[in-house]
């Protein structure tokens, strides 16, 4: 594989640099993400980490890789807060709505896959539950314990962290420091069940008043939130394996946790390649529900929201986030938004007109190659989808050129054009052509209704057209004519 | 509730009879409903059962109750035959397809929420899952043992079925004699674990090349396939509850045992109301992959089955599957497919009607309480749809009259007819209007393409009504003009 296209590099957060890419097992990849916990709708920011992966994903498929993708669905055991206290997310909205907490977990899964399936994002191979692996999680605390890197305290199990910083650098994904964590950590105070401020929970003791709880040999409980993921990464890549994925916010304390889980319980730093992925701004400001500068998938789509101008489709929202690289904040505002459905029209206008303009036997060579070259070193470069985007345009500015009879393509050209465009578009960047599902008998009506219109203006049958105009308008269609013809959006 | 609109009878396949329903706690159901087993995707007769349930979950909430709907997903232990041996039909598949068992599951569990979501059938509150409950499950099978109904052999736990006998009625539900039973049943061969032929498994002892197992007090296993049910909807409805529905097929051994287990661990019959859906055939013959007798919902959406004239919306299926009481069989042929389009569109095509309609002041009243109560009776007989629809269908006749202007309806009867047909034709039934979603600007511009075919046929320019009537066959739709004006589908 790398060695037909070029080596894939990517940034390895844990090293602080790219790296070329080498799987355990040839051909194959591993790949974990941390998915949602399901106590509300998915926010925007979530989507783009998922999104995001998605594209790894993808890429690493069009590659001819196979990959077994494994994201999990936080069901239980994530607190409100990210010290060891506070109540399960799932737990307290269950009792605000008065229901049985898997009603909520059911309740957010399902709009969680719709909202993937909106912006096209692939469903994983596996999508385990923690609920679903208490069994799994029971096993490794004890794996955990039995290698002298945990202590009970009254029916609670925690992670020694300064024990397993003796032998393992706790801090070495974050680049923190464990002198400076502790200076930073408030003291304990005496209430609490653990030795060291640092130490993390891997089953906490519950309280009779808890509904989510199960037996372990330490009494009745629940996990805490970081082990599941170790635990069912594990069980579905193995202890080590090759890609672990998840949004920068994770990267501590939750994957730092991970790490210290995985090499306590089995000797080996579980991950080979951590990726992190930024932040999604609104407006320049910080996604945050209590101030209101927040935003849901539903509302972009619908267009029901103070912040927006107008509804946006979700594969123009998807273009949007391909036009910043993962590793970037990306700032979500209507203007920008607004020239991303631009350019999201534009390619797929190109992409029609791929389909359209023909080859001839005598016409130029050897322009394409380069071209589809530049696509695989965007993407080999980390992933880099604005790169990407940019050699697309490069495309589409040679295909409107023939289009226009101002360049020509070799009939062989444009094969390789054909196929590679539409693999990357398509296949790579996830984007599907508008109403190319659900709503496809609107193209061939539309196409009548152009052709009709075309009749009334050649026949100066201005009532006509203007009934024409005022009738798409009412359908939410706008009409546009230029040189190379009439589009509707 | 009941008092309202007259009670409920449901029959209690338990009894044999049609009973009074009431509720444990008034206001409140609690319903659970055998889910698939994702091993492959789901079959139209497993559809019918879902959607006839579907049906049952709307109508209870239409009368005003709060219901938590549980269907489980079988993702372990369900083996290839009904005895106590075999593959794991989920093992058995990842075996075949070189995959993790999970994969497995993961694929067809969404590819089964997808047909649900096509069929309009509401998700359940909660979809627990087999895999999900080990812990659960081992509780209850350590509760049976310790109440004296189960054994252990070899690693794997048996339900007592002769000792149960003894004080409870096994086979109450199918309505078996166990002697009967044990007249029908193979002897045991010296090499089983068991210590009778009708002895179930709840637990089964998994040999080293299993991949999917845990550990329990008995060793590294799996639970039989009738265990979760009992397990969870223990957990989730409480030792006894309301409803318990499946398919016919289920009804021995599966509920058999469902009624043994829950006894046998908590001393309760778990269930009020048992409801068995009968089984669908196609062509008169049992549906079966092998014989080649079989429908995929996928195929039936796009019409790529032989045993097909053509396609057929799903909102078109279900209409069809209500046209029989779901205690009967009901067959599947192209023909009944055909009709039940017909009836569809003609109930869609009033729906509109209705919209329309005006009602008068010195207009006939009275008229519409009548049909109204009629659509109650249908339903609180047992769910009786397709009583249902023959009254629905009565509404029809009176809004095609009153449109047609040989019949009125005073504004106060025309309220109350839109509301309850509304309710009865969308939210009870389930029914979609054809293109009410995705395609949402076809209308509108279907509207303008009428138009213009008026303005063309007034003009006498035929030139354009056949452009305009080309352009929509291309498109798939068909206009047809009648006295009360222009349709299309």
């Amino acid at each position: 594989m790398g060695s037909i296209k070029g080596d894939l590099l990517i940034y390895n957060s844990l090293r602080g640099e790219k790296l070329v890419f080498e799987p355990l097992k040839e051909g194959f990849v591993g790949l974990y993400v941390c998915g949602p916990t399901v106590y509300s709708n998915v926010h925007l920011g979530n989507c783009r980490t998922f999104i995001s992966f998605d594209l790894v994903y993808r890429y690493l498929i069009h590659l001819g890789y196979k990959v077994r993708y494994v994201r999990n669905i936080t069901d239980v055991g994530h607190l409100t807060d990210d010290a060891d206290e506070g109540e399960d997310k799932i737990a307290k909205k269950a009792r605000l709505e008065q229901l049985e907490p898997m009603e909520i977990v059911h309740q957010y899964t399902m709009d969680f896959h719709k909202v993937m399936e909106q912006f096209n994002a692939i469903s994983p191979n596996i999508e385990p539950t923690a609920t679903g692996h208490i069994i799994e999680q029971i096993e490794m605390i004890q794996a955990i314990l039995d290698n002298g890197f945990a202590y009970e305290s009254n029916g609670s199990i925690y992670f020694d962290v300064e024990k397993y910083n003796e032998t393992h650098p706790y801090g070495e994904l974050s680049g923190r420091k464990i002198e400076d964590l502790i200076a930073n950590t408030r003291d304990l105070d005496g209430q609490d069940e653990k030795r060291a401020p640092l130490d993390f929970a891997l089953w906490k003791n519950a309280q009779p008043e808890h509904i989510m709880k199960w037996p372990s040999p330490w009494g009745i409980g629940f996990p805490g939130w970081h082990l599941e993921c170790s635990a069912m990464s594990t069980k579905y890549l193995g202890e080590q394996f090759d890609i672990h994925g998840g949004g920068m916010d994770l990267k501590f304390p939750h994957h730092e946790c991970e790490i210290a889980q995985g090499t306590a319980s089995n000797g080996k730093s579980p991950v080979r390649y951590w990726m992190h992925g930024n932040m999604l701004t609104l407006n320049g400001k910080k996604m945050s529900k209590s101030t209101g500068n927040s935003l849901l998938p539903e509302e972009l789509f619908s267009g029901e929201n103070d912040l927006l101008d107008k509804s946006y489709d979700p594969m123009v929202v998807r273009f949007f986030m391909m036009q910043a690289h993962y590793r970037s904040t990306l700032d979500f505002t209507s203007e920008a938004l607004g020239a991303a459905e631009k350019g999201y029209n534009k390619l797929m206008e190109a992409m029609k007109s791929l389909d359209e303009i023909v080859g001839g036997k005598e016409a130029d060579s050897g322009q394409v190659k380069p071209i589809v070259d530049s696509f695989y070193s965007a993407m080999n470069d980390d992933f880099n989808a604005p790169v990407l985007l940019a050699n697309l345009f490069e495309a589409v500015k040679l295909i409107n050129s023939v289009k226009d009879g101002k360049a020509s393509v070799s009939t062989e050209d444009l094969a390789l054009l054909r196929k590679e465009m539409q693999a990357f578009v398509y296949d790579v960047l996830g984007l599907k052509a508008p109403g190319s599902e659900g709503d496809n008998r609107i193209n061939p009506v539309m196409d009548l209704v152009l052709e009709l219109r075309q009749q009334a203006r050649t026949k100066k049958d201005w009532d006509t057209s203007d009934k024409i105009r005022d009738g798409l308008a009412a359908a939410g269609i706008t009409v546009k004519d230029s040189k190379d013809g009439t589009s509707w959006n």
